[in-house]
């Protein structure tokens, strides 16, 4: 075996172990959510301390970079794949050891006081109960920013933890659009749009049924239960083991089914990317999802354009009706489609709708880069979420836990994780208008509950390639150009004029 | 703080990561077992491997070793706890580190080897397929003594891995014991014992309600399901994260549920030793289970001295008739308590009756010390299995994979693990009779469904100390005797001649 062979063999071998240990963690978190007994959560808390800082030892020390340095030297040698894995590792590399330990434990303190105010101050109800913290979290990552680095604005640093080459400048852009297109196609839904009854979604939906429909639904679109496993959880989520062991969970309602449907639909989305990751690239850059983005767009492109579409239901409705006549029996699959599809503004993101959530995305991320560059206080903050909530969305914000505290990712110290959840849905817009071009039947395979030919479109444009490229660099390969806006919003005004039965027209006879 | 204490508190933190590493393992193995999807195992494999390749680095480390006999040479400056975790960890520090690497290695291959090669044997029913592997496995044994070093016999040096401070010496006494008198006892009642009807006990019994029942008895058996859970597997076994988190498996079938009633006891019992276990000693020797010895000593005493007694049945028989009517409707307690203990000799140790299985083991022990010492060669092991059958239990053994390949044991390399079964039957026949005379109504206590005297009784005496005590020291610490035989046998005699209404007399008749 040559040396530079060797050498790279050793580099993936150590790339295993730490994807070894890092499935691990996975593994101690999916069964604290989904199995743990109460008791054992704080010696558990610890053996996710040990593991997660053995993988974070492993993947900066410098016999590693001197491993990676020597293979970035003579990557003209390697094959293609494995030279981009080298450079991504060397990169994930040198930005790993940009942070000093010493800022890791104290970010990581203030990450367990952030948390531990923020949830005082949800029960209190209460956000000057959590400000002090939030400002030292804010305080650090601006520090963290200086650390890593940056062009133009700080902000950057931090997105590119979540979405490689995201820029504040192409931010901007997109969330300007929102801002301006987004707002005034919701408010011409609010002024000509019919609104469509949908009470009977919050009829009696037996748990056990609704169960068995969601297995159902996973395995119509292609999940592999001989290579996964849906639990229940608190929250949905979907967790990696290996590309061979994909697990996602779901909650059950019983007055609201589409809870279910729609967790299932988006976590199987999410599942069906890490299941057609190439396993012979696991631990390696192109054996992992490029991008939070990317990922977000298969959950969205799965929960949306196919989960909430006609087709879908077309295939799947009856089967539902037969399941619950006593709740669906006066109901046809139209009246069924419109209910599921009705927008309506609320103050919480979580439950949002596929339309007014890109403005809740919008306000936290005008937020974030607000604090980050400083033209946002902490101080203000409650204030600033209250009027964007109202100038937005038209909506009042009864008080901070339905408000600014409403959601963890601050307390946890990820700023720049909020984009993504619409770089995502973007994304899912133009993949699946290409798709859609590619596959000209595709809304009647979807409607005969056929999935196959959009699944192997999937695998073959995105999921098989990893962090081969990067999000933009996918979407300029598959849709012949980066990311635009316009596909989301002629979707958003397609579907929506439908369900709202109004039309160009009405709007410009105002 | 002292340097010593520095130092020791530097001990205490390698130990706890390595145990961290241990409890991860132990998820990927119950997960594998419980939850895992089947294409899932190749990967979960590698994973495991890499962990326990990290603690057994960890554990073996040159800088551990120097922190250990320093604090060694200092131990009399310690407190007695602290300076006995240093020195079972510097012990076993010694005894790993006499294995090099290249030995390890070798035995890895040849498990994996000696595993398949004994899957195939099975399926072909063909012992001549598992002959050569079996060979090796053997021969490294010998060569692990060697290195690891022992008084008198080699296979003192494997006994001890299992049961510290266990010799030939001691087993040749015990199974000389089981040889004579339990084998003769079990003739006894072949000849003038009264069989009593069995055949309700392969009525039919739902799934469901034996699983309910099953958690009822855990839970009057004081299992605390805040620090534990109960889930299905192939095999019923306990496995622990942590002190507070301990969790059981069982099997449910249709047609017995005695299968699943002697589980969740048996288990019940293995998982409150180490729920007894003290958290503070999380990872440390004093925080671990003293042998395996002990450890089957407290899920048989549970299982057989409470879970076959009528006592027990007094509490529990009704429950579990109203629950199967048309099974148990019409069987009284006596006649119920008399079907669960009808001895029957079998080929087979895992169904084997309280009595007739350390028939079972002496075969096994005899062989093993036999292969080991060479007074027995592979090549004639299935005929001397097959005659110490006929020899011991009079059973005829149909082919070799209901007979020298029953086990997964020796494909495994795990030899001198056997014994440990019989010694734990015969510790539970001693502590049971100190209990008895320290809790005088303890059946009574028993009888109405209250095992908390009993379980508090055992937590004081035996959970509690970890690895303070080595087995025989906390017999004699409890029953001011070493391990004596004449416990269980009186025991056997006691209960079975009731049983079997024959009493002394009719025996000397002959």
């Amino acid at each position: 075996m040559s040396n530079l062979k060797s050498k790279y063999e050793q580099y993936v071998s150590h790339m295993r172990k730490i994807q070894d240990i890092n499935s691990s963690v996975a593994l101690l978190h999916w069964d604290n959510e989904v199995n743990a007994p109460l008791k054992g959560a704080q010696l558990r808390g610890q053996q996710i301390a040990t593991l997660s800082a053995t993988a974070h030892e492993w993947l900066t020390s410098d016999d590693f970079g001197i491993l990676l340095k020597d293979l970035f030297s003579q990557k003209h040698l390697l094959s293609e794949n494995e030279a981009k894995n080298v450079v991504l590792s060397l990169e994930h590399f040198n930005k790993e050891n940009k942070l000093p330990t010493s800022f890791i434990k104290k970010f990581s303190t203030a990450q367990t006081n952030a948390f531990q105010a923020w949830i005082k101050a949800r029960k209190a109800k209460d956000f000057s109960i959590f400000k002090n913290e939030l400002t030292v979290i804010v305080n650090l990552l601006r520090e963290k920013a200086d650390l890593i680095g940056y062009d133009d604005h700080p902000y950057n640093a931090l997105l590119d933890e979540f979405e490689k080459g995201a820029t504040v400048k192409q931010l901007d852009l997109l969330f300007g659009n929102v801002r301006k297109e987004l707002v005034q196609f919701v408010n011409e839904i609010k002024l000509y749009g019919k609104t469509s009854e949908k009470s009977f979604l919050n009829r009696h939906y037996d748990k056990k049924k609704q169960w068995d429909f969601g297995i159902k639904l996973l395995k119509q679109m292609g999940y592999d239960f001989d290579a996964g496993r849906q639990d229940i959880s608190e929250h949905p989520f979907t967790t990696t083991f290996s590309p061979r062991d994909v697990r996602v969970t779901t909650r059950i309602e019983e007055d609201n089914p589409l809870e279910m449907i729609g967790g299932c639909v988006h976590e199987g989305g999410h599942a069906l990317y890490e299941l057609g990751l190439k396993p012979e690239y696991y631990g390696l850059p192109l054996g992992l999802p490029t991008s939070l983005g990317i990922h977000e767009s298969q959950s969205r492109l799965w929960e949306n354009h196919v989960g909430l579409s006609l087709a879908y239901w077309k295939a799947n409705f009856e089967p539902l009706q037969k399941l619950f006549p006593a709740s669906l029996g006066d109901v046809n699959l139209n009246q069924f489609y419109k209910a599921i599809n009705q927008l309506e503004p609320n103050c919480l993101r979580t439950v949002a709708d596929e339309i007014h959530y890109h403005l809740h995305v919008l306000i936290r991320y005008e937020i974030e880069k607000g604090l980050i560059e400083g033209s946002i206080d902490v101080d203000s903050l409650e204030q600033v979420w209250n009027q964007k909530y109202m100038d937005f969305l038209q909506v009042e914000v009864p008080h901070a836990t339905y408000g600014v505290l409403q959601d963890v990712h601050w307390a946890e110290g990820l700023f720049g994780y909020f984009p993504t959840y619409s770089l995502g849905s973007f994304y899912a817009a133009q993949f699946f208008d290409k798709a859609s071009k590619d596959i000209p039947d595709l809304y009647e395979q979807i409607a005969d509950g056929n999935m196959k030919n959009l699944l192997e479109w999937l695998r073959y444009h995105i999921h098989q390639h990893g962090q081969k490229y990067t999000s933009e660099e996918l979407c300029l390969r598959i849709t012949g150009e980066g990311l635009n806006f316009k596909y989301f919003m002629e979707y958003a005004r397609k579907k929506y004029s439908e369900i709202y039965c109004f039309n160009k027209e009405m709007v410009e006879e105002l």
